[in-house]
C-alpha cells in the first residue's frame, strides 16, 4: 500500500478514511486535521491563553504536542488524583508528563488532590460513599472542578481536554441507548464558557483513538499505557468495544455516527437546548455554576468527607 | 425457578422483565401485555375491522392468534411475493396461513403480486434496477402499498402488522447510528390514517421476539422457520445481532431503548414533526399519498417494468 502523498510506502492506512500515508504525511496529517477541526468548531485562536489537561496517556500528552506545533500557546496542567493500586497508576503518569514539559521546555502546572483537599480520590469516594465501591464518580466530579478550578484562577481563556473520536461516540451511544436528553443537548466539541465556568473544547473529538496511538507511537512520545485501574469493566469500556466491533465491520460507522449527530442537531432536530435547561447560579462556597441548590456537588462532597 | 402468579415450575423465564411464568400463565400473560400496548397507544378498538398482514412466521401468525383470543374483529391478508429461492419460501408460507385461517375459521384475503402485476417480487427488483441485486427495497415497497391498498379497498379500518420489538429496536438503531430525523420522527407504535393511507399499527412492538416465539411454541401454532433467503447478510440482520450481544450482557437493555425514545420523543426531545414533514399528496394513478412529484414510487416502479 502507497501513500496518497507522496507515493512512498504507507506506513498508516485508515479504511475509515480511505486513505493511507506514510510516516511523515500522517506525522503532518494529523495536526491538520485538528487545526481544521479547531476552526470549524471555533475553539481557540493563537492569541488566547490554553491550558490542557494532561494525563500522561496518548491522547492528552499528543495533543499538547499538536497544539505546539501549530503554534499555540498551550500550558498543561495534570491532576494528581493519587490513584497507585497495583502499578502506582498515578506517580507514574505524572513522570510523564513531567518529562514531556520539560523536553520540550513547556510550563506544566501539577495540582495535588492529596495536599489540596486532605485524601487521594479513592479514598474521597469511599469516605463520600458516592458510586458503589468505584471511584470513578468521583474522580469525574473531582476533574471537572479541579481543572475549571485551575483555569479561573491563573487566568486561561479555554481549558482543552483530550477526549478522541472513540471516547465521543462511547459517551454519545450511552447518552442515546437511555435517550439522556439533557447531556443528548449538551454533549459536544465546545462547551462555551460563562460566569464562572471556562470554555472547554475537545480538539480532538473527531480523531480516532488509534490515529493518536499511532501518532504519539511515530512521534516517539512517551506514554502511560496502563488504563486507569479502575476503568476495566465500567460501562464506557463496554461500550467502546461494542462500538470497535461496529467499526471493524463497517469502517467510518463511529465517525459517521458521532459527526451526524452534531449535524442534525444543528439542523435542528432536537428541540433548543434553552427549553429544557435547568437555570445555573453560582455555587456561594467555591463560585463555580451549579445545578443543585445551595453548595455544588464538589463542595458539597468535600464538606461530607471533612466531618 | 417457579412460576411468579402460581408458584408451579415456570416454563418461560424473562430475565428482560426480571419474570417467570409456567406454560398457561405465560399464554395468559402476552395477550395481556398485547392489550395493554393495543389500549396504550390506542391502536384501535373491538368495533372496528382489523386486517392483520400475515406472512407464515411466528410473529403475525402469534399476533393473530392473540387478537382472536381478545375478542378484537380481526381477518388476515397473505401477500404472495413469488420468493421460491431454495426452500420454495413463499409457497410454504402460504400455506402455512391458509392452515391457520382454516383451522380456526378465520377469513384470509390472498394477493398473488405475480398474477397481480405479472411478476414475482424478485423478478420486478430485477427489471427495475433497483437494490443492487437484492430484491429487499422493491418487497418493501410492494408490501407497504399492497397492504394498503387490500385495506382501503376492502374497507378496514386498520392495518396490522407483526413487527416486535426486536424488529423496532433494529430498525430505530438504525436510523440512531446514521441520525435519519425523518425516521425518527415517524418511527412508531401508530401511524395515523390520512385521505389515500389507512391507520397501521405495530400491536407488538414492546413484546420481545423470544417471548413470540416461547409464544407460538406453547400455542402450538405451525409457522415458517426459515428467514426469508434474502435476509441474510443484510444491515438489519447485523444490528440485530449486536442488540442481541447488548440484551445478553444487559437484559432489557432493547426495551429501554425503544420505549425510553418513544418517551422523550413524547415528552418533547425533537422537534415537532410538522416542521420537518414534507407535503404529501394522491398518486394520480393509485390514489395513495406520496412526497414523489406526480406518481408514486410503486406506480413508477410498475411503469418502469412494463416498459
Amino acid at each position: 500500500m502507497k501513500c496518497r502523498i507522496c507515493g512512498r510506502k504507507a506506513a498508516v492506512n485508515m479504511r475509515q478514511h480511505k486513505l493511507a500515508l506514510c510516516r511523515d504525511d500522517f506525522l503532518e496529517w494529523v495536526p491538520q486535521q485538528v487545526e481544521r477541526f479547531i476552526q470549524k468548531y471555533k475553539m481557540f485562536t493563537r492569541e488566547e491563553r490554553v491550558l490542557v489537561a494532561v494525563s500522561g496517556g496518548k491522547d492528552s500528552l499528543g495533543l499538547w504536542d499538536i497544539l505546539i506545533r501549530l503554534g499555540y500557546r498551550a500550558d498543561g496542567v495534570y491532576i494528581g488524583l493519587g490513584i497507585d493500586e497495583g502499578i502506582a497508576y498515578s506517580g507514574k503518569s505524572q513522570e510523564l508528563c513531567e518529562k514531556f514539559s520539560s523536553n520540550h521546555g513547556l510550563t506544566l502546572h501539577v495540582v495535588d488532590i492529596r495536599k489540596e483537599y486532605g485524601h487521594p480520590v479513592p479514598v474521597m469516594s469511599e469516605l463520600s460513599r458516592r458510586g458503589k465501591g468505584k471511584p470513578c464518580a468521583v474522580c469525574g466530579l473531582v476533574k471537572r472542578h479541579v481543572m475549571n478550578r485551575a483555569a479561573r484562577e491563573m487566568g486561561y481563556d479555554v481549558l482543552v481536554t483530550g477526549h478522541n473520536l472513540d471516547d465521543e461516540a462511547a459517551v454519545l451511544f450511552a447518552n442515546t441507548l437511555h435517550w439522556e436528553g439533557e447531556y443528548l443537548l449538551r454533549q459536544g466539541p465546545l462547551l462555551p464558557g460563562r460566569e464562572g465556568l471556562v470554555r472547554k473544547v475537545k480538539p480532538l473529538c473527531r480523531i480516532y483513538e488509534k490515529e493518536m496511538a499511532a501518532y504519539t507511537l511515530l512521534r516517539d512520545i512517551d506514554y502511560i499505557y496502563e488504563e486507569c485501574p479502575f476503568a476495566a469493566g465500567s460501562t464506557t469500556t463496554y461500550y467502546k468495544e461494542l462500538l470497535n466491533k461496529l467499526e471493524n465491520d463497517h469502517p467510518g460507522s463511529k465517525m459517521t455516527f458521532y459527526v451526524k449527530f452534531l449535524k442534525s442537531r444543528q439542523s435542528g432536530l432536537f428541540v433548543e437546548k434553552e427549553k429544557i435547561q435547568q437555570s445555573l447560579h453560582p455555587c456561594p462556597n467555591c463560585g463555580q455554576l451549579t445545578s443543585t441548590d445551595d453548595l455544588c456537588s464538589f463542595c458539597r462532597m468535600i464538606d461530607k468527607i471533612s466531618q
